[in-house]
């Protein structure tokens, strides 16, 4: 937040820098968006949901994300867009297109967040969806395609309204309670959903002529590389297993070291040994072990039973089982040599792998390459709206860079000179894409 | 508790089985001790200070405690001792000696427990102590020095009542509030004490000709190598430690293996270390990681930060010390590798490694081995009254066997007939010092 001003010098530089610009139309007769509009809609909407010092706290269904919904909303409807809310809660503005039969090309994210979360994540891309709509709407530019801009609900507690949107939202799911205290379900009406109605909001694969996605990276790659777009080849899966170490609670003093079974120094080998076999495979999965408790938990007590928490994420979900193999007989091994006994509990996690479309892909590439943008094809270490919409229309991600890594934290960031850049070429793609396919 | 039933039959059938027995007298002209009588009072403590379903909770200033140590009184008056209650709520059964200007020889444990702990730790030492001052009154032994039965108050919680008798009572620990929610203070005025007076309870060197402490081992090396009593040669010292890692806290989906700085895999490694380091060194001294905590603690972010607890140790400080120095280079270099830093926090903590009495410890043995008992010599891996006693007067412990090892349990458990053979040599030791020492 603090090292915002630094930059607004270069908001109003940026318009000039993009080569061949004149008169807001670029070389190739593309619109050029506004990059101060687009910073100015981020500051103002961090302003929605703060916590009294200051810390963004924008959950979902709590008072601050109906009002960031509602000026959201605002900048829609200043955009010329015929704005609703379905049933699972999601903002959708609808632009129509020219040519009768054709389906809607969608593109939007989210503005809910994390527990002082940060102001990038979700709000970048969808900030930049509805100037790419504005752009549209003062250019005087119709597609033959009708546009759908979609901010999906509650992304941060479980990508509710893309889940339900692809028909995946389960009802067990609609008892969650997020932090604020609301239920899923309740949380849907507050919004002015409908539980009743969900199954309304299902789309199918012939609803959508493709769904398109910019997002924060929320890794170091982009910004430590000095790239401009990354172009999301994947979306990780994810699986959570809790692994639990049994041995036996005994006397620190009276216990001598050769007579122990200590389930803490049994984790702490297993913990090694899933850092290790993620790293000997060739690839780009990663596995974490994020939470740990040990029982009885007192410094003059042996501990007798741990448990810890395993994640895998790989773009593939055979070798998220594989690595998992392989860490079940490390573990088994690493048990017996312990004499400590181990189990797993698989726990219902809902991201699967999901592949974005090859065809969009290379439209962001070659937009980029126009604009003389950097790129890097990658993967999308988090799950992502994005993510179920793939399951119902080709879908594609591009992502910007975020400063240092950092994410879900208040120190998010993201230059708007880099922001400027990922929104020129989401709004390229959607013209091209409405040009080119049917 | 279950399994007690099983051994009434051997309890009434141990005292046929000292050799030489005949009317209550050993071959050797000492009175032996009833071990019904002393089973008994154990499973009449018992009763005081239980759970609604029966789990043993007489933790130190609760009802429980009061009551059992009313029982306590009432036990030491049928054994003709004088009983009082100093300052610090120590129980003191004093019984006068033949000979003036002898200072007393006192002995005795504790019946305070820790939360849910067993019926046998401080207990089967304190209720030994009641029935050798109770047989010497039945068989009308008088001996040449006073003697003092002593039921240290509120050992688990802090030795309280031994350190207030050492003088190392600190003011500070007077605040320290246990599980009842009493503080020192408060559970001391609740037992009869007086903290105005504390320092009243003050001995010195010159007070005391000597001070023995029959305890369970604790430990399972008597139990599983089949030995009677165990001579402890000293009682270990302890220091404690938090040790803190400060790594990285990110997401766990974007943030490649080797673009982690993981505090938890730190841990990990440093976990292994300490044991290693532990195991390495000649000796007996153990090093223990009983506690730990890693934040923010949820299962898809790498861990910023771990807080874990050390604990080492040893009868020798020199040995503790030198442990904690190859640990902490360990750490350091663990550290130093994982781009984490490591802090280590020294608490202050109260158990000085002390060496008892030589000469005490071989009357200890000399006496067993005339009632054929097996004997080992061995430390004591955990902190007693013994230790603070030490401190003013020569002092010394005899161990009987825990079964399986198992302690501070409700399943702690000693064969009555065990208990019966190291109340035997207590006796008979107290009766060798009271003729050799002056």
């Amino acid at each position: 937040m603090h090292s915002r001003t630094l930059h607004k010098v270069s908001i109003y530089l940026f318009v000039l820098l993009i080569p061949g610009i004149a008169n807001g139309i670029l070389a190739q007769g593309y619109p050029a968006i506004n990059s101060a509009r687009l910073e100015q809609s981020l500051l103002t909407l961090a302003t929605f949901g703060r916590d009294a010092d200051g810390t963004p706290n924008r959950v979902a269904f709590s008072d601050g994300d109906i009002e960031g919904r509602a000026y959201a909303m605002s900048l829609m409807m200043e955009a010329g867009l015929q704005v609703s809310i379905d049933a699972a809660a999601n903002i959708i503005g609808f632009r129509a297109g020219t040519e009768p039969g054709l389906k809607p090309i969608a593109f939007g994210s989210h503005i809910d967040m994390v527990p002082h979360g940060g102001n990038y994540d979700g709000c970048a891309g969808s900030m930049a969806a509805i100037q790419v709509a504005r752009v549209l709407k003062e250019n005087a530019i119709n597609t033959r395609h009708p546009l759908e801009i979609i901010l999906f609900s509650n992304e941060e507690g479980g990508v509710m309204g893309s889940r339900a949107m692809a028909g995946e939202l389960k009802p067990a799911a609609l008892q969650v309670r997020n932090s604020t205290g609301y239920t899923m379900a309740q949380g849907i009406q507050r919004l002015g959903g409908d539980t009743t109605r969900l199954a309304n909001v299902q789309r199918s694969t012939n609803d959508v002529t493709a769904f398109l996605e910019l997002h924060i990276e929320q890794g170091g790659i982009l910004d430590s590389e000095g790239i401009d777009i990354g172009i999301v080849e994947g979306i990780v899966g994810l699986n959570w297993w809790d692994v639990t170490f049994t041995g036996k609670a005994n006397h620190a003093g009276t216990t001598p070291m050769r007579m122990r079974q200590d389930a803490l120094l049994a984790a702490a080998r297993f913990i090694q040994a899933v850092n290790e076999e993620a790293l000997r495979m060739n690839g780009t999965q990663v596995a974490t072990v994020g939470r740990i408790e040990a029982y009885p938990g007192a410094p003059n007590v042996i501990p007798g039973e741990v448990t810890l928490s395993l994640e895998i994420r790989d773009l593939s979900e055979e070798v998220i089982f594989d690595l998992y193999d392989k860490i079940v007989a490390r573990g088994t091994q690493i048990a017996d040599e312990s004499e400590v006994a181990i189990s797993f509990l698989k726990l219902d996690t809902t991201g699967k792998p999901a592949l974005t479309d090859e065809r969009l892909q290379s439209i962001i590439e070659r937009e980029s390459e126009a604009l003389k943008f950097t790129t890097k094809r990658m993967q999308s270490g988090a799950g992502h709206d994005a993510q179920d919409m793939a399951l119902i229309t080709p879908s594609a991600m591009l992502f910007v860079p975020s400063e240092g890594g950092i994410s879900h934290a208040p120190d998010e960031y993201t230059l708007p000179e880099e922001l400027a850049k990922g929104t020129q070429v989401l709004l390229q793609t959607i013209l091209r894409v409405d040009r080119e396919w049917d």
